[in-house]
C-alpha cells in the first residue's frame, strides 16, 4: 500500500471489524455500503444527495466509462472526481465481470479478451494491461485488476484454469499499474469449490496488493453455498488490508457479509428496486404500488433521517410510483440507499461497542 | 377578495407591475412564474429543489388529481400542501382546459360537460359546482373558475356562445364557492376576437372575482395575435386585482407578458424542454445532444446559481443525457425552472428601479 493509503482496524467482534482507510478523497469508514454510479452518475441521484445519505464512496464501472463518454473524455476532465461532481473516495471496477456478463460476446484470445460492445456491437480487446491504464485514465482511488468472472455452475477444470489466469492477469495489472494514488485491489475468484479460493488466495496474496475483493459469488449460486465460500475465503485474508465482497446489496446479506469480516460491498439492487418501485424497511421490502398504501400517512421506515422519510408519507410515494413519476425513482432510491448506509453505520458502531452479535440478532429474517 | 388575501401594486413601469399577493400559505412576490405539478408533483424536482430555486408558487392539475389519486383521497391527507409537502402558495386549474383538450371526447350537455377519462375511458361529467368543490377539496390557496376552453381557429358565432357560457359558469363557480380561505379567479375567454375580448371582461369583472385570468390563447395562435389580444386585454383588467395569463412560459414571451402588466404565469415548457434534453440559456436554448458539449467544462449557464450550474459542465450533463439518465432530466429541469424563476425576479426588480424598458430592451431576440 503506498503512502497515499493507510488502512487501519480500529475494533473487531468476532470476525466482524470496524476500519478506516484513508485515501487521496479523504478517510472511509468500513464497513461501508458503496452505492454504485454505473455511469459515473447513481441513478437519480445528485452527489448532494449522496452527501446527505452519508455516502463514503462511491462505485463507476470502466467497461461503460470506456465506451461513453470515453476515458479521454474524463481524463481531459482532470478524471472522475472533477468530472462528475464528487470530491469523496471512487473506485472503479475494471470491467471484467462486465466483459464477460453482457453481450456474452467474449473470446479470449491471445493475451486478452475479445468482445463486443453493448452499445454499438463494435469489436474490442481489453487486456489488464489496457484495464489498468484505463482505470488510471479514470482516476479512481480504488482500482480493480482485470479478472475473468466464470458463471455459476461452470466445471471444476475450467475453474481452475480460470482461477490461474486470473492470477497471471493480476500478476499484469501490477506491472501495469504507474500511479502510486491509486489503491490496486486483488481479486479472488474459485466459484464455490473452496480449494480452488484457497489457491486463488494464495497466488493472489502473493502479489501483495493493498486490498483483496472476493469476486465471482453474486452470479446466480444458492446463498448457503455463497455464505460458505464467503466464510472460508474472508478467513484466508490478511486481516491488516481492507476486504471487498463484489456484488453485494441486500440487507440481510450486507449483515452476514460485515459477519464475516468483510469492509465493503456494493450493488445496484438499492436503486434498481426503487425504480421498481419497491422500499427497503425494518418490516422488509414495501411495494409501493400496493393498495394498501393509498392512504397510509406514515413514512417509508419511521426513524429513518433521510429526506424521503423526513418530508413525505406513504400515501404521497404511492401515487408518484403508480403515475411513473420520477421523483417516486428518485425519492425510493434515496430512501433505500440511505437504508443500506445506514444499516453499515449501525453495524460500525455495534462492533466498537462489543455488540455485534446482538445487533445482527435484531435483524428481521429476510 | 377575503381577507385572507391582499394584492399590491409596489411599483409600476409602463404598464408592468412589480406586487405582492399575500395568501393563507405566505406573501407571494409579483410577477412570477409558476412552474407546473400536474400531478402534484413539478416534474423531477422535490419541493426542496424548488424552494431552493426561488419558487414562491406552484400550479397543480385538477383534472388529473380528480383522477390520480382522487381528491377524497388529497382531502382526506389535509389537502394538497400537506399531501406533496409544499408549504407555500399552490394554485389548481379547474380541469377545463384538459377536459376540452384532452382525447376530444367532450361535450356540453345539461348544466356542464361530459368526457372520457384519459386514464381508463370511463364516462364523467363536471359542472362548475362540481369543478369549484373538487378545487376546495385539495385545498388551493388560488382556484380557478371552470372554463370552456375553445381551440385556434374556432368559428366566431361558436366563440361568442362560449364566451357567454363560460361567464355563465363563472357566475355558478362563484355562487358555489364555500371557503373564504382560497382566491377564486374568473377567466376572460375570446380567442384572438378583440371585440369577444371585450364582451368576455365585462361580463367577467360583473361578478367582481379577486383576480382575472386570460385563458385560451395558448392553444395554437399566432404569436402576434397573442400578443396583440393579451396587450388589449390585460388593459381592460381592474390594475388592483392580479392578472395571470395561463400557459406561458418561453423566456421572451415571459418578458412580453410582464411588459403588459400581467403578475402571473405558468407552462410545463421548462421541464418538457429538459426532459427533451435542451436548456434555456441567455444565448438561447441549447441542446445538450449536441457532439459540440462533449468537451465543453462550462456551466450551462454562467453566472446562474442553480444547483446544476454552480456543479456541473456541460460536457457531464451531455454526458447524462445522451445516456438518459435520469440524474440529467432532473438537472435540466432545475436549472430551466430557474432560469424562469430568475428572469421574473430580474424583471421585478428592473420595475421596481424604474428601468424595466432597458431590462425588456437587453433580451436577447427568439
Amino acid at each position: 500500500m503506498s503512502g497515499h493509503f493507510k488502512f487501519k482496524v480500529e475494533a473487531s467482534d468476532g470476525a466482524a471489524r470496524a476500519g478506516t482507510l484513508a485515501t487521496p478523497h479523504g478517510v472511509l469508514e468500513t464497513p461501508c455500503f458503496m452505492p454504485v454510479g454505473t455511469r459515473a452518475t447513481v441513478k437519480t441521484l445528485s452527489p448532494r444527495d449522496l452527501e446527505d445519505a452519508g455516502a463514503g464512496i462511491i462505485l463507476a464501472n470502466a467497461y461503460h466509462l470506456y465506451f461513453r463518454p470515453g476515458a479521454g473524455v474524463i481524463a481531459r476532465r482532470g478524471g472522475l472526481h472533477r468530472f462528475m461532481g464528487w470530491d469523496r473516495p471512487i473506485l472503479t471496477d475494471s470491467g471484467g465481470f462486465q466483459v464477460f456478463s453482457l453481450g456474452d460476446t467474449a473470446r479470449i484470445t491471445g493475451d486478452g479478451v475479445s468482445f463486443h460492445s453493448l452499445y454499438d456491437g463494435s469489436e474490442h480487446f481489453f487486456t489488464p494491461e489496457s484495464a489498468t491504464k484505463l482505470q488510471e485514465e479514470l482516476g479512481a482511488d480504488i482500482i480493480m485488476c482485470f479478472d475473468e468472472c466464470v458463471p455459476a455452475g461452470a466445471e471444476r477444470g475450467y475453474l481452475g484454469e480460470s482461477v490461474r489466469r486470473t492470477a497471471d492477469w493480476a500478476a499484469r495489472c501490477r506491472r501495469a499499474q504507474t500511479r502510486d494514488d491509486q489503491l490496486l485491489m486483488g481479486i479472488v475468484q474459485g466459484g464455490i469449490d473452496l480449494e480452488l479460493r484457497r489457491e486463488s488466495v494464495e497466488r493472489t496474496l502473493e502479489l501483495d496488493f493493498g486490498g483483496y475483493a472476493i469476486g465471482g459469488l453474486s452470479v446466480g449460486e444458492e446463498r448457503p453455498a455463497t455464505l460458505e465460500t464467503m466464510e472460508f475465503t474472508a478467513g484466508l485474508l490478511p486481516v491488516d488490508r481492507p476486504r471487498y465482497f463484489m456484488g453485494l446489496g441486500d440487507p440481510t446479506g450486507i449483515v452476514d457479509a460485515i459477519a464475516a469480516g468483510i469492509d465493503m460491498f456494493d450493488c445496484v439492487l438499492p436503486t434498481r428496486t426503487a425504480r421498481n418501485g419497491r422500499a427497503y424497511t425494518s418490516e422488509g421490502r414495501l411495494n409501493l404500488r400496493n393498495a394498501a398504501f393509498a392512504e397510509d400517512d406514515g413514512p417509508l421506515e419511521p426513524g429513518c433521517g433521510c429526506y424521503c422519510c423526513r418530508s413525505f408519507s406513504r400515501a404521497y410515494l404511492r401515487h408518484l410510483v403508480t403515475q411513473k413519476e420520477i421523483l417516486g425513482l428518485h425519492l425510493l432510491s434515496l430512501h433505500n440507499v440511505t437504508f443500506l448506509l445506514d444499516l453499515a453505520r449501525r453495524a460500525r458502531e455495534a462492533i466498537a461497542a462489543g455488540r455485534f452479535g446482538e445487533f445482527r440478532a435484531s435483524m428481521p429474517a429476510g
